[in-house]
């Protein structure tokens, strides 16, 4: 009998943090245990080497005319220190209360233990279950998943047999609602250097003959927001995907506070676009951040100098049907546009992702060619998610940026399901993660009827 | 007989660095070498205790009817490393063609012994010259004068029966130019340092829904410049000393070249406020530049944050006869005015100085009320300078502040007469400082006949 809490135990035991090379060992016994563990469930397992930590795909069913899903998951962690922050050792996995506390327990070995359990559960029940599943599960999830782009290449005419992807890597506001998340966000990314003199200048001595290059850096942001929180760059809204009722329907049913967002932020007030409320602006609308600018003296007390160089780190989040390249092209167009004549500067391309959607069946914008696989999979994860968890999801765009989603998408073609399973409580990424296994449990009820209804009939 | 280069190699073997408290022991050798230098002249010799490094006041002549001159000077130096790039040490003195190598040589050791040299020779010449004349020579000037103001407060009855202060502490653009510099820039400075959400965050969950801090910095940057590069708040000229055309003449005899100017800041462009060449903005405008700015992310690569904070370091060089406190309150009014009412801030004052600005007799400009003693200095210097080298002096005032100047007007109404002795090429402050001893012999000469056109007839 296959025990999913042991098992996960076991997976944590594994310290697989794949950005520290010495624990490299950790890495590897993290995957003989996830290729040992498919296989004893029945797949067929392919270690596919990369140029760091190695891909698992694990399949089961050979009938090609039979439905296809690909379930996604990593099996490495992020580092767990600081590590006296601890109550019980990062890699010791412990049960307090409803919670199993270790380091990858929800990021991602806990929601993906729950669907390798749910097929295990489900094969053990139907051995001869007329669907073909295919494991692929990375080990470079948590540096940004370097090789995955050309796996993805490399493997495009097999994965392209699918029909979809359903994975849990994105999270649920509370143990009751489970969200899937129908959109991510796309970048685009540079950095602004600009140059006045040759070298800092004595502000006395110099100072009321050029224009100071933080002057100039300054002038430039500002000029990139309307007063009401647009973004000023003509066309950069062309694309956006429009939102429909049923989208702000869903994000009202959140039931989220906007006064009690507003005091977890800090701020006195939001700058939201008009038209558009703080949670559905993250989701819907595209942005221009500054996420750093720098320039001249920056200690303590003063330095009266004109620095030589200023800099500002743009980002712009991207939503549907926006394209990296052109809005990147649109924004380097303003910023040669504005920027003052009288100093020299440099853009420096950072890197880009797609933004990322998929609408479930049966809405105004639902594309007419939808897979119909996919959306039995929606129908079924709806129907699956109410009897389990007591209420159907929420269909939400999210505003973080998972590029593997659209690089598969971009790739394959593929779009994917993503079900929420992780809490905001179950602190990832930071000291004492841990997973709720009543979502555990439930999530692996739910994944095993959505699963099983994929099986052709 | 009295050896002007002899004595300067010595004061430059005592390693008077007074911001480093492992050279104690050569502040206090370089003090006894002044006390007793002054002293084999004639002087009456006062050592007075500060808080860090005493101050000398020397006087000659006791007569109350004489006419009576302050020559300042500082016996500390600027720290001399890196010292692998000095050809000979920093410490061990060395003449090289027509150059005398040593820290301090220019800065201000050579041109304080220009003056105590010329007084030597006089009073070996007249010993009963009918003029009174105290030697007032620091040990912080440095270190940013620390001391000095308490001791102009606690002294400035004694200091008031002067006439006006003579120092040499200023530079000359070329060998056979002096320049007399007239005026100095004051300054204002401060921090704005500006809060959005109170931690740093993530730009793809929250982005969209706050005014960025940077955004906030960068809008309330932009906004205190007009395009044509005059500073943008109401008020701000409104006490400028009005530039007299006899002013713009000697600028124009100055004879800088723009181009090679611009060359010299490798700018594309000046950026000067309409109706001002580049000599003439630094000398005669007040600005207000970005001294640094910061927030976010600075380094390598992107980190897609939108931070909690982002400052200015904002600094404000004004002119004759505008007031740090009004211009503090001015630029203090546009910051509150202009800031963003979303986002939270804090301005911290820094330090300020107050412009000074002493005008040659016989200007349009001229106070009617000008000591006479003041004025017949300045004819001499004119004179003088003439024969000796061979061109009359040009009086500038120059966009760097010193701010025991206005301080010694502020506190005892004592004006000064800036005789410019260091070359661009002396390299103050900096590896291989040396001073020429054409410059110091003319330097000499012109000092002794000024001294001594000072005196009673």
């Amino acid at each position: 009998m296959f025990d999913p809490i042991e098992k996960l135990k076991e997976f944590i035991r594994h310290p697989s943090v794949s950005a520290d090379p010495s624990f490299n060992a950790g890495m590897k016994s993290a995957l003989e245990f996830t290729t040992g563990l498919l296989d004893s469930i029945g797949f067929k397992v392919e270690v596919i080497k990369t140029d760091l930590h190695p891909i698992v795909l694990a399949t089961r069913g050979d009938n090609p005319a039979w439905p296809h899903v690909i379930i996604y998951g990593h099996y490495d962690v992020q580092p767990a220190d600081p590590l006296n922050l601890w109550k019980s050792p990062a890699f010791e996995p412990e049960v307090r209360g409803n919670r199993l506390y270790g380091r990858g327990a929800a990021d991602n070995k806990g929601p993906l233990m729950t669907h390798i359990s749910a097929v295990a559960r489900l094969l053990e029940r139907r051995p001869d279950l007329p669907l073909r599943i295919t494991f692929m599960i990375e080990g470079e999830e948590e540096m940004g998943s370097p090789s995955f782009p050309k796996f993805l290449e490399v493997y495009s005419e097999r994965l392209k047999e699918a029909d979809f992807v359903f994975l849990s890597d994105t999270g649920l506001p509370s143990a009751d609602q489970v969200v899937i998340t129908c959109g991510l966000r796309g970048l685009v990314l540079c950095d602004v250097v600009v140059t006045g003199a040759k070298s800092d200048l004595h502000s006395g001595l110099h100072g009321g003959v050029l224009r100071n290059p933080i002057q100039a850096v300054a002038e430039l942001c500002a000029s990139l927001h309307t007063p009401d929180g647009r973004v000023a760059i003509d066309g950069f809204y062309d694309d956006v995907m429009p939102v429909e009722e049923w989208e702000r329907e869903q994000i009202r049913k959140l039931g989220a506070d906007t006064e009690e967002y507003r005091n977890f932020l800090g701020i006195r007030a939001f700058h939201t676009p008009p038209g558009f409320t703080p949670f559905e602006a993250t989701r819907v609308l595209p942005t221009l951040e500054f996420n750093g600018i720098g320039g001249g003296y920056q200690g303590e007390g003063t330095k009266t100098v004109i620095p030589s160089k200023a800099f500002v780190k743009i980002s712009c989040r991207l939503v549907a049907n926006q394209k990296p390249a052109k809005i990147r092209e649109l924004l380097y167009g303003a910023i040669h546009a504005r920027m003052p004549k009288d100093v020299t500067y440099e853009i420096i391309d950072q890197h880009e992702g797609t933004p990322y959607v998929v609408v479930p069946p049966d809405r105004a914008n639902t594309p007419k060619d939808q897979s119909p696989v996919l959306a039995s999979a929606f129908r079924a994860a709806d129907t699956a998610i109410a009897e389990v968890f007591g209420k159907p999801p929420l269909y939400l765009r999210e505003g973080g940026s998972v590029p593997i989603i659209a690089d598969i998408k971009r790739v394959t073609g593929l779009d994917s399901v993503m079900m929420g399973l992780f809490l905001p409580e179950d602190n990832l990424h930071a000291p004492n993660e841990s997973f709720n296994l009543d979502v555990m449990e439930k999530g692996m009820r739910a994944s095993e009827k959505i699963i099983e209804s994929l099986a052709a009939k």
